[in-house]
């Protein structure tokens, strides 16, 4: 992956000054840059660095006068800071996208329906009657079940397993070793003491711009869908149980669980390791802090809560404040037996 | 996947009323269902949604008296819930066991033995020595190790890995991604600080009736064997350290970890998030609240405790219930002080 | 996997009493141990059980005198327990890399140095660029993306996925399912709502001696390196965020999640199911105790932290000790009301 000097400054609109012939092959800062890096100078605090660096090229501001001489490549522009997070997003992209074409062995079951600008590596395995969008990267090692639908550029990594059914919308990012789909934990106890499964036959929908983390599992409704709603984020190791709904660009943290049946609201952000209960709802805009146990429904529209199990954030943490210092309370209340009691 | 509404009709011991030439392709709710769709009403409150169902044929009571027309077929049976209940039971046998044959390519190893009716997926890998019984469904990328031994009518969904000498029992179903036999986690410090790895070489054990949840990860004993019981159903992101037992119909949820030889009782319910310390012993029938973690061992068969460290559930209750009103609590001790101490 | 008893005899400099001409296939306890295996008497308390035991060999002591005749075979030695541990190491030494060669069908990218002694199973994927060194196994469906480095002797399980640009030492063994250098999970909230993902373009470095439990994911850096130093273990399922640094030899049990940029000291002990806040320092030796919440640095070199949130183990017993106990101190408080309010 290179890029020329000339092309970055066409991509930032920028000015070059000095060697206009140079390759860039990577990005780094401007203390740990070497050669053939791009870095930029944002924060006047890091000037001293620019005058060191090994970096081959520095995005600088275009009113930028160097105290000393510089060995390296400027591009000039409006705003350093943001240039440099262009040049990230797009070289990102770029990566992310460059697969493409069909390597052998590979598997591709009957009437499946395959779009344009795919990958699809080495032993991945796609089903019958799948239909695939256009720009879709299938690493190797990927499952795709029967009748299964996926839209457009949308990225799957290795491993990652995906029963029949589902359906995937269109931007979406699926990490490695993601499973979406699998059964639902359903069962009903029997008078001998033994559980008999309940059929699981729902899917799952992801709409678009939805990421998963790694090693992540979403299990499928048990009729009907377990959705999650556009733009939503996933960490890595979530479970996300059957009929569960996430709305609209919530975002979860790596660890934390979600109980069958409930509706998250959308807009949400929460945090890792978090527990929340099966068939309750929950508010628009709620931010849940880390390792809480959710018992029950939230309606209140951007509440913060905490805690196992977990109530309103001012609440919450007087009590834990408390509890740090119970010690000195059950002594107060000594020293008043003792001037009371005895 | 197709049933004649005949099929159905036998299998449910019914009658038909209407078109019996119909072809059923799926199930779904009165509401939601559409053309080549199944459904049923048991619960009066919903008939209404009967006169208007896009569903070919919907599943009613013998006594049924419909107040309108109806376009729908109708199949009278004695227990509409229980017949739909059996239908979709018999149409996930049928669906989970349909796949059968060997897709090119997988791996078989030397000396393996396979059953019958046999479904072994695209690059799927059977170690050396291998044993597996009749009607067993190996899914694309699941790892077999050496001389593994697998019973009848199992399912092994995709990705799933296998260690050596992992034995699994009849009738047991065991989710993408997967884990069983992993090393134990078990390391001997050395004086320098560093830790010696101790020898993993035992296995584990499923025994019938076992299903294991997507990415749930079971280690192998250091000698001898981890045992997971007869009926035990193990969901997500579970984890199992080595020389752990599970009794009988026990059932776990997801992201409970389970640490080294501990043993739980039969037919426990252990909730989600549940953390379980090493070398203790739980009674039977025990029930385990989400988030508990178990400091120490029960024995008093049927105990339900709760939170962590984890204790009987009145006694857990009501600590929380004073947790949650601290803030209260100082404030009368604030009082009594201002009455006593001043 | 058969092994004479001479060679045996010779490894652990024991003398052989009875036939050897005997093959050990085994290990196994005096109680459970049957023919072809080896077992061994150390305390004293277990003799009863050699004069009964099915094993094939024992290892004893060399001033051992039976009390009665025996049917095994005997290695005398200088300390049984010791030379069984030796034996257990060897064999599982020989046990993990005794697989070598390809099978086929496998991937290697263009450009990729592969060394001696390699075993690439079926389905394994090696992408281009890559350096591997000598005696590594590959199981089948691992994946190694682009551009990725492993070092001598290190066992890759099947169903491992390493992403582009990871650096992996000497002697490592990661465990199947386990992901290394997925995205970090960075998102720049958008006005409307929605989130932009922040590229991640780093890699991950772990370095010589690190065990990887079975699917544990260990994220990418945003920029540099998420880094795992020499000697650690982590358990399955324990989740690495991006840019984190975990110190030399600290062992990390299972299910436990550690926040992005956080750094962690060197010979640490991090019990199950804990989760560590983004952005902060702990410092080394320290012990943190399972389901813990680490909301904040420790600089204490060799502290001791339990609880959610978590802080110094004599403050926080103390506090779990009341809390249990709280409707005593609530009763208490009534009483002294009672007398003073009343």
């Amino acid at each position: 992956m290179q890029f020329s000097i000339r092309e970055i400054a066409h991509l930032l609109n920028g000015e070059i000054e000095g060697n206009d012939e140079i390759m860039i092959k990577d990005m780094g800062t401007l203390e740990r840059a070497t050669e053939g890096c791009i870095s930029f100078l944002s924060n006047p605090k890091y000037e001293q660095y620019i005058y060191k660096t090994g970096a081959s090229a520095v995005i600088v501001s275009r009113d930028f006068k160097p105290a000393e001489k510089l060995k390296t490549t400027l591009i000039r522009v409006d705003d350093p800071y943001l240039s440099f997070s262009i040049l990230l997003a797009e070289y990102d992209r770029i990566i992310s996208f460059q697969k493409e074409g069909v390597e052998d062995p590979c598997w591709l079951g009957e009437n499946s329906i395959i779009g344009e600008k795919i990958y699809r590596g080495a032993f991945s395995y796609i089903g019958k009657n799948v239909t695939i969008g256009n720009n879709v990267k299938i690493y190797p090692h990927v499952y795709v079940g029967d009748s299964v639908t996926i839209g457009d550029n949308t990225l799957i990594y290795s491993g990652v397993k995906i029963y029949d059914r589902v359906v995937i919308g269109n931007n979406c990012q699926i990490h490695a070793g993601a499973v979406i789909g699998s059964d639902g934990f359903g069962y009903a106890p029997q008078k001998d003491g033994t559980y008999k499964k309940i059929p699981q036959l729902g899917n799952v929908i992801l709409k678009d711009n939805v990421d998963i983390g790694a090693n992540t599992t979403i299990d499928r409704a048990t009729l009907e869908s377990t959705v999650i709603r556009e733009g939503v984020k996933l960490d890595n190791l979530v479970q996300v149980a059957h009929n569960v709904e996430i709305g609209e660009n919530t975002v979860i943290a790596a660890q934390t669980g979600i109980s069958g049946s409930t509706a998250i609201g959308k807009n949400c952000i929460i945090a890792g390791q978090v527990g929340i209960v099966g068939h309750i709802s929950l508010a628009d805009k709620m931010t849940i802090g880390a390792q809480s146990g959710v018992t029950k429904a939230f309606e209140k529209e951007g509440a913060t809560i905490l805690g196992s199990p977990a109530f309103e954030i001012a609440t919450s943490r007087k009590s834990y404040a408390i509890f740090r210092k119970l010690p000195d309370l059950v002594e107060r209340v000594r020293k008043l037996e003792d001037k009371i009691l005895k």
